[in-house]
């Protein structure tokens, strides 16, 4: 059979693959089953048998269910209720949409010709971003960005285009002086993984005090800036957290931009998780400031509802963008003006995948409003799951949150206690919840990403830790 | 209306996207209407009037239909027989089912449990590559590896780990000391752009010359490694290409391979495009030596006919790759023992999505022989196409292909002129190939990436290359 050919087979695959996810989809949102069946590695490599289906192909049409079915029972099921835990949207029907459409057209969009739509589509996206930002070129700026597989990778992109300003000989011959970036220890592993790529060194990450609950302390940085100053360290930027990954609270952007703007320093926002709130009327006010940034990091993956990967990293000015990965070229600036934007001269991908479409079909089918108010709802529900862990004695919330995501403990357990506990939630229970360190204490993390997700959810997950927390110290929990 | 819960709507608009792209592949395969339809860039962002679809949401079937339409029109027509251009894979039929799969679940592939499936598969994927290589763990190696978004980001990630062992200090205190990097000027710009993200310095990439065609002189590599030895500065890595993106030609890399290991120097070969051709046995003697290297890129979506992205960054020892990103972290190591492989680590990405999925189900639906054979014809093809340009007077070929990638011009014509009709056979008559420079000589390149590019397709390209041609110096072709 040359499955190339045969369309009877192909379009039975495809049947069977949409209806098995719908099915899996419709069955993961009721709270069937667990969010995740973790097995071990080795089980599970055994029991999905990927060689057999390689050495047997065409796979028949029965191989195939059976694979799918092991593959999609054994995966994180991100619409269940009770996965409260990591930052990713579960998918909706516009981002899957924008998914089929983008991988059977397989355009780039790096470079305008190998994908004029795409190219269009990113661009009216970077610009709605920026706009929401309050960088409209109305206002005076000519502002602009670049959309990247992920938070990671604009953060790298704003990072590099600070070093290359701070250090102009870097880009063409290397560190040749000290730099270092400045930001709370809160902030996410990709700034100090950034500091290693970049060559500045993550030991040069200076890290700033916060308070208990993550936020970086204003008076701490104006502190570490003036000592700094008087030393042969380049200052690179500071990295301000909207909102922090491990907890979820702001830092005060507008107290940050004056400490940079008085000392002339590059002010990056990292707003993967949290820069979204600012289509929320209620809740925009965490973000006040964000427009005195020189550079922020916003992915659409998280609270803008599509899948992964979508980020932006944006710029307040066009020609900082061009020093991302280039150093300071004049003649890039003129990319602006032009009509076909390449946007591989500012972004680290080469073949760069149309991932504008994802967020683009998101705004068109959900509309903005929709979105707005899913972020709301989902931190609304938060502030609602922190009033009920809060009135029980037995647990202990980091800090009234300011996001979607709530971080609490029990009260007199050690971290293996907690971390055996949360095992047993996942593998007994059905429950996905993830854990952190703020502060060097260790918490519970709830991420509320699924509006299905409800107060009888949060009940009954308290009920289990409170279950397992009167096991105390036995060892068997530690598993 | 709430489109989320509106199933009418929503089954609608999925039959629409489903029976549009299946309609618009067919015709594209046909060879109906231009490859590219290249309006300037405002002309299209007009047409495609993004806001209005934003503004009146939800956005009614009809609307779709009209915006979907416009933006199939608008986009590369990858499927096209006269598309000859980029290194990208015409979308088949399982890696798309496989994006589909990857949209619906959005599992990630960073940690184990947030995508456990995805991780066996990505897992699958990378033991196939490293194997094919020659890698398998029983012949004394424990190679690795890693999937990343694209060929560039392997690349960053094989040098980050060269340079990190290298000069050990670097991941923690920055570069202290001068790094270089040697390979040919015909080397993708993403190396060059690696030196500058990595704080290497992009003028520190030192430029070994190539003969004709675009492969690297060994006896000028060995004499530019005596002089630095002479030097202060670090020698990180040596890049051969296998094959390079300009002619398509493949680097000695046995006699790389044996002037690296005389001098205790990192071997990379960036294999993005031509590692691929290993599993044709008519093709792999051109891979010879591969299993010689420190660490290979290997991209699936050229030549291994994956939707973008998918690419492997490999190792031929494991504690090597744990260097890409952490400097040296001895406790790393114990990743390939335990059950849980967390490729976070190994990676410049956070949220990574299950992107290993095309590659294993383009294996598992078509057949590891049936990609053999698809590489094998489409170099062949190539070959025969050379023929016919190379009995034609008016060509001049830069060489016999080693790989499906032709360059040819036109002879005596100036890179302008040859600009200017590139641009004619795009906008006029609907070919799609591309240009570039090898040792500071213009070509017209053509990549041969499509099977039912024909002959006839070839001889017609010629016709009117001839035809533009006789227009000799006419400046109203250079537009």
């Amino acid at each position: 059979m040359n499955i190339s050919s045969d369309s009877e087979y192909l379009k039975n695959l495809g049947q069977l693959v949409i209806d098995q996810l719908i099915a899996y989809r419709s069955r993961s949102m009721t709270g069937a089953d667990k969010v995740l069946e973790l097995k071990p590695f080795h089980e599970l490599d055994n029991k999905l048998g990927l060689d057999k289906f390689v050495q047997q192909q065409p796979i028949s049409v029965q191989e195939f269910q059976q694979f799918l079915d092991l593959y999609l029972h054994n995966s994180m099921h991100i619409h269940h209720p009770r996965n409260i835990g990591h930052q990713l949207a579960p998918s909706r029907f516009p981002t899957v949409l924008a998914d089929m459409i983008v991988s059977a057209m397989n355009n780039g969009s790096g470079l305008y010709e190998m994908g004029p739509s795409a190219s269009v589509v990113e661009r009216w996206v970077i610009n709605w971003m920026l706009n929401k930002i309050g960088w409209s070129s109305d206002i005076g700026y000519q502002a602009s960005g670049v959309l990247c597989s992920g938070g990671t990778m604009a953060n790298i992109t704003a990072l590099s285009a600070a070093r290359n300003l701070a250090s102009p000989s870097t880009w063409k011959y290397g560190c040749n002086e000290q730099q270092v970036i400045l930001t709370s220890a809160e902030s996410h592993f990709s700034i100090s993984r950034a500091a290693g790529i970049l060559g500045i060194g993550c030991d040069n990450v200076i890290t700033i005090a916060s308070d208990d609950t993550g936020k970086l302390l204003v008076d701490d940085l104006s502190k570490a800036i003036t000592k700094l100053q008087d030393s042969d360290k380049k200052i690179v930027a500071v990295v301000a957290n909207a909102c922090t990954t491990s907890s979820g609270v702001y830092d005060d952007l507008v107290a940050i931009a004056e400490v940079c703007n008085k000392n002339k320093i590059w002010m990056h926002v990292d707003g993967a998780h949290g820069a979204s709130a600012i289509l929320s009327e209620k809740y925009s006010h965490l973000l006040s400031g964000i427009e005195l940034a020189d550079s922020v990091t916003w992915d659409a993956h998280k609270m803008l509802q599509t899948t992964s990967v979508c980020a932006g990293a944006l710029f307040k000015r066009s020609k900082n963008i061009d020093a991302a990965f280039t150093g300071s070229a004049p003649y890039l600036s003129l990319d602006e003006d032009c009509d076909y934007p390449n946007q591989m001269r500012r972004t680290i991908e080469c073949t760069k995948p149309a991932i504008g479409l994802k967020l683009y079909l998101t705004l068109a089918l959900l509309g903005e409003g929709e979105v707005a108010s899913i972020i709301e709802n989902l931190y609304q529900k938060a502030l609602g799951f922190y009033d009920i862990i809060n009135t029980r004695d037995e647990f202990e919330c980091l800090c009234k949150p300011e996001s979607n995501i709530i971080c609490f403990r029990i009260a007199g357990k050690c971290r293996d206690e907690q971390k055996a506990i949360r095992n047993r939630l996942i593998q007994k229970d059905g429950f996905y919840i993830t854990e952190t360190e703020v502060n060097g204490d260790h918490y519970f993390r709830l991420t509320v990403m699924n509006e299905a997700t409800s107060s009888s959810d949060i009940s009954t997950l308290l009920d289990l830790i409170i279950g397992y927390g009167d096991l105390g110290g036995n060892n068997d929990l530690i598993d």
